[in-house]
């Protein structure tokens, strides 16, 4: 008798699996091409592209591009905020954004190509940033958000809380959205630092993921006497310490580190030469789609489970790096770059 | 019997009568106020503000802040488009735009404030501007345009031209325009530079507002051994041989000079300080205004008809400097001026 017993809630839920992205601060990334870029005079410009961007925009776009069924949320305003949700539905991403009064950020990247009479030949080094901090959210729109987002997390297959928080957004907000999540029974990855992912850690999402940089910022030195490796595991284990069940630590070039329940390991890859931005991004997407796909609890994995999964995340990862355009990376050719990713336990060698 | 006739359509149009403005190039115009601009690095804007702007768009405004009723026209396009509708709405404008797929460029100022530890103080002294080139219009865009502007140029008291043309609108569209609205009666203000300029000549406006650069960009040197003003006044009076009606050329802030049926002045006045982008505007607003108001043609103004638009369209410029947005005059404010502005019959002194 209790065997035929359908979970009609589960089976459902199993059909609509969704990666759920949490932007609360998207952007729209508009990149200037300009023969030179000379401070207090005017320039033409010779190029301009602009489409949907945030850190958590970078994730849906990546794990859409491997097929996977993704509802992209957060806070949009204005015309920009348009902009973002148009250039996501132009990219088989769903979108379910809270609308603010705000007019949503843009972020500028010039790119100069010195190819005139004066250039110097060749893509510049680094390009010039322009970063806006972000509409000023209204307490309101953020209550309203938090019920959206109920709504969204109790059918989502995972959810993803990545990047800044715009004025007005309280820090504990990745808090909270985890506690609302882990109470639906869905898995929850940080992509975030300072104070937001301090106080995310508390409410114990599955897997955070700072880089370096934010890691350490949260945690304070740790392993003294360690190299940089061994100082990095130490300061996860001191993030898993606060609650989160598994820490990968990006480390740009030099690959990445998890710590987890069933060990410890350190991803390295042969060096890719190309736009780190957004890289991070990809990695993330990568560890949503394991969650997704995978048949156990992340706090279950199994240690065959991790190294699948960090394969494929970094993966994603190269493959980002590797393509033009910050954030975006093709599913075939990181498949095409498993062989060249070594995941080992770290030596931890002690200097 | 007879003067009991009533004629309707023209009791009518003088209720309806609206000054056009015309951008086909219109813009967003952002402001970033920065601490410093350091290229090839990552800088966090400090304060961000957008706007509608292209120079049609600011003498729409100046207008309708003067009481006008004001309709703009033009060319827009995707989520910067809807913004340049929106944003004009909201300062009291019509709007009657010709959708196009592209999307309307954007135009950047930088401002730094250098007041951060390694600043120096106080605003630096000029803006770094980016300006993008704008959408390619296709031909059945511009086409449809072309319709919709001969059912608005047809009940308008006058149509203003202004700016620069998008890539697809062909050289000799102001020409096209200018000749579409003297057909249906209505006079025209031309504020352009280069070929738009000399081919809309050819159609015979009524009024043409080059700056000096535009001017003698057209004619060539003009007035060989006499003054700036000789000069500019000989280069005037070739414009007129184009087909030009009146020729009223802005220098900046030298004030400017007018080459009329009725006569040839010089208006100047006291050196205002403050923000000289967009007075131009300005000037050919108030110029629209006078067109608008006065009981004669153009070509029919007398001397005193000439004196009272020179004084106002002055007076709007010289307030807009005053005002530290860009192409924004207060009318109060302009009025308040009048008595610091001199028209004077050119001394054409020879060197």
């Amino acid at each position: 008798m209790l065997n035929n017993l359908i979970n009609y809630e589960q089976d459902l839920l199993v059909d609509v699996r969704v990666i759920l992205t949490v932007t609360l601060n998207p952007a729209v990334d508009v990149t200037y091409l300009v023969d030179r870029l000379v401070p207090r005079s005017a320039t033409q410009v010779a190029s301009a592209r602009q489409r949907a961007g945030g850190k958590g925009v970078n994730v849906a776009r990546v794990a859409a591009a491997c097929g996977a069924d993704v509802c992209a949320t957060g806070l949009a305003g204005g015309a920009r905020g348009e902009l973002i949700v148009t250039g996501l539905a132009g990219q088989g991403v769903r979108t379910d954004f809270e609308p603010v009064t705000g007019e949503s950020r843009q972020t500028l990247t010039i790119v100069e190509t010195g190819r005139g009479p004066a250039g110097h030949g060749g893509i510049a080094g680094h390009p010039t940033e322009l970063r806006e901090t972000g509409p000023t959210v209204m307490p309101g729109e953020w209550s309203r958000f938090l019920d959206r987002f109920t709504g969204l997390a109790a059918v989502a297959g995972v959810v993803v809380l990545s990047g800044s928080l715009p004025p007005g957004v309280p820090a504990e907000a990745y808090a909270t959205l985890t506690g609302i999540a882990r109470r639906a029974g869905t898995a929850v990855i940080v992509d975030a630092g300072g104070a937001a992912l301090r106080l995310a850690c508390g409410a114990g999402p599955d897997i955070v993921k700072p880089n370096e940089a934010e890691l350490l910022a949260v945690t304070g030195p740790a392993g003294d006497g360690m190299n940089r490796v061994g100082r990095l595991l130490a300061a996860a284990a001191a993030l898993r310490g606060l609650g989160a069940a598994a820490v990968v630590v990006s480390m740009a070039r030099s690959g990445s580190l998890a710590v987890t329940p069933a060990g410890q390991w350190r991803v390295s890859h042969e060096r890719v030469h190309g736009n780190p931005v957004g890289a991070g991004d990809a990695l993330v997407a990568g560890l949503a789609l394991s969650v997704l796909r995978g048949a156990a609890w992340v706090r279950d994995w199994r240690r065959e489970d991790w190294r699948r999964a960090l394969v494929m995340a970094s993966g994603l990862a190269m493959a980002s790096v590797l393509n033009e355009s910050a954030g975006e990376a093709d599913p075939g050719l990181a498949a095409s770059l498993g062989e060249q990713i070594r995941v080992r336990t770290p030596g931890g060698r002690r200097t």
